[in-house]
């Protein structure tokens, strides 16, 4: 506390990311990394970048990312998607954090979940927006028929966070028809591992914010890129907002990496179908050990077990060097959400589960 | 114009940044960019970090930089400043968007100088701070008597921009004596090249609060890396903001470079050096065209002509491929703000306007 603070510092309850441990040899299961390193091609992108001992960094950046947001056009291409209707950011946390200011603060409070990613309210509070929370199903599913309050937008993540579940795309369109007046953001952040991205629904509708992460799916949580995608008017508004905050959030190494990445299809195939196959084995795995484990569109399985206390099982896991996620939170405190990582740490964490379960 | 916009997008008028051009032949001067190159390790310590394979890309960075805090630290040392006295951000820009909304968002307006940097009024835009204007003196100096009014905070960028005037620091202790009760944010972005700095004054001045960026001095304008230095109470203020708006925004290559950039005191040294000899020699030069040329203590010049409109000669300069930034506003629209490139450029420039006056 102090009395230089502005009044808002006083309110904040900042979000705190999960883990990053010094000690590299833990099994690190905690914030739904790739297990897989990006692309060949990152690093090759990155290394040109860096020719004539660097000398390109004495400049600025591209403070628009046309390369970045041109590459990400022609992904989302078969929906007819152009550069203009691409934003990027530094992490889709900046995205998300800039879409909340531009486009979700309004009289009416916003809608979201009950359970979801947990930095909504952070930025809620940081821009005073005031929120309503709509319960899951007893399931943990979003109910569209539950989103009918009056309200100033609604963000969700899907597949949701952490959960995994998915909404379906005819869902989320019912959603975008009932709430014309207010704007939808889709938070994809784990779409690629199971999901069917509402990009298909952008031309159609113009409430529509689909927010994209290369974090996750295309192993670049290092590298802090996220993008949105929308149209021109909703892109448009995170441009002024952006532009009268941080000029260049991007830099020249991050521009370059993120779009070598989003060009090596073949590469993102094959690594996204690797995680997905490791997720479906650790599964059934899990349930084999007595764990229920909800179905997941991500890259990581949100589970229970009901003869075993959840915070326990975490910290006894973090004795043995193998780190996931507890959230001490309503409904939630007696799941573990446990991130896809390699088989072989997938191999270690099942043999950990096997001793404990069998020691208690 | 949208109904989807949040009210404060209608009312912002973002910041524009000096054009970044395509044409890698231009010689370009009107972004304050650094001639040289980063540090040789710097591009070392990036190279390190992508070793196997850029492995570590797909974790994420530490969300405090702990080691470039270290690094900032120990970089003023002598100051006694400790890595808890240290905020880090991507580029200054970042770190002011973020001070502004902790620390200079009351009830009061905040000062600052009327010909100084145009994103400061945008930040207030942004957060609907309002804000009083203080007229530099005839010779474009602040004085530090005309600040008194009753404030929330005072930002200034010292030594001043687009003027490149330095304030000393008696003055600033002087203002920070006088104004206890707010914050004063003082933007060194080119203090390297000429000024001493105020973070000799942080642990007598509750409420100061400087500003660094690594994008001139260190010649890292593309890795977009800028930092804070104030007592605890200030710097907790700025972390509540930033973790409740993006928990990493500096990436893995970001950190190391910068780490690495400011561990190279005898290249910051040399090159800072021949940044300022650059610069006196220019001032010579454009003293004996006929220019006045204001004395400058950052790695630009601040120069108007008495026969010729800054305006024309900055469109004909352009014609010749030399980009100089002209700013078409009140007192300064006679004015040409010319950045220090090498000394090579210099001559070209030098040239052309030679060629440019004799034709008039």
């Amino acid at each position: 506390m102090s009395r230089y603070w502005s009044s808002v510092v006083h309110r904040l309850t900042p979000y705190v990311p999960g883990e990053q441990p010094r000690l590299p040899q833990l099994v690190k299961l905690n914030t739904n990394e790739n297990p897989y390193p990006p692309s060949p091609h990152v690093v090759a992108a990155i290394a040109g970048e860096l020719a004539a001992d660097g000398a390109s960094l004495r400049l600025y950046p591209d403070p628009n990312a046309e390369r970045l947001r041109a590459a990400i056009a022609t992904l989302h291409g078969r929906f007819g998607v152009g550069s203009e209707q691409v934003f990027v950011g530094n992490g889709s946390d900046e995205v998300l954090a800039l879409a909340f200011m531009a486009l979700l603060r309004h009289e009416l409070p916003i809608l979201f979940p009950d359970i979801t990613y947990s930095f909504y309210p952070v930025y809620c509070a940081l821009y005073g927006i005031t929120y309503l929370t709509i319960p899951l199903s007893e399931d943990f599913r979003i109910r569209v028929e539950d989103y009918a309050a009056a309200n100033g937008g609604i963000i969700f993540p899907n597949p949701n966070a952490p959960t995994g579940c998915l909404l379906p795309l005819v869902a989320i369109e019912q959603l975008l028809l009932r709430h014309r007046q207010s704007v939808v953001v889709v938070d994809e952040a784990y779409v690629d591992f199971g999901g069917e991205s509402a990009v298909a629904l952008v031309d159609r509708h113009p409430n529509l914010l689909v927010v994209h992460t290369l974090s996750k799916s295309r192993s670049l949580a290092g590298l802090r890129v996220g993008y949105a995608i929308g149209q021109r008017h909703l892109i448009e508004a995170l441009e002024r907002v952006k532009n009268s905050f941080n000029s260049y959030p991007l830099d020249r190494l991050a521009i370059v990496g993120a779009v070598a990445a989003i060009a090596d299809e073949d590469y993102f195939e094959t690594t996204r179908r690797a995680v997905i196959r490791s997720r479906e084995a650790l599964r059934e795995a899990l349930l084999l050990l007595g764990f229920s484990v909800l179905p997941s569109a991500a890259n990581f399985v949100f589970v229970r077990h009901p003869q075993h206390d959840a915070g326990e099982l975490a910290a006894r896991l973090r004795q043995r060097g193998i780190i996931v996620r507890h959230f001490p939170l309503p409904r939630i405190e007696q799941y573990l959400r446990i991130t896809i990582g390699s088989d072989e740490q997938c191999a270690v964490l099942l043999q950990a589960l096997r001793e404990l379960l069998a020691a208690c």
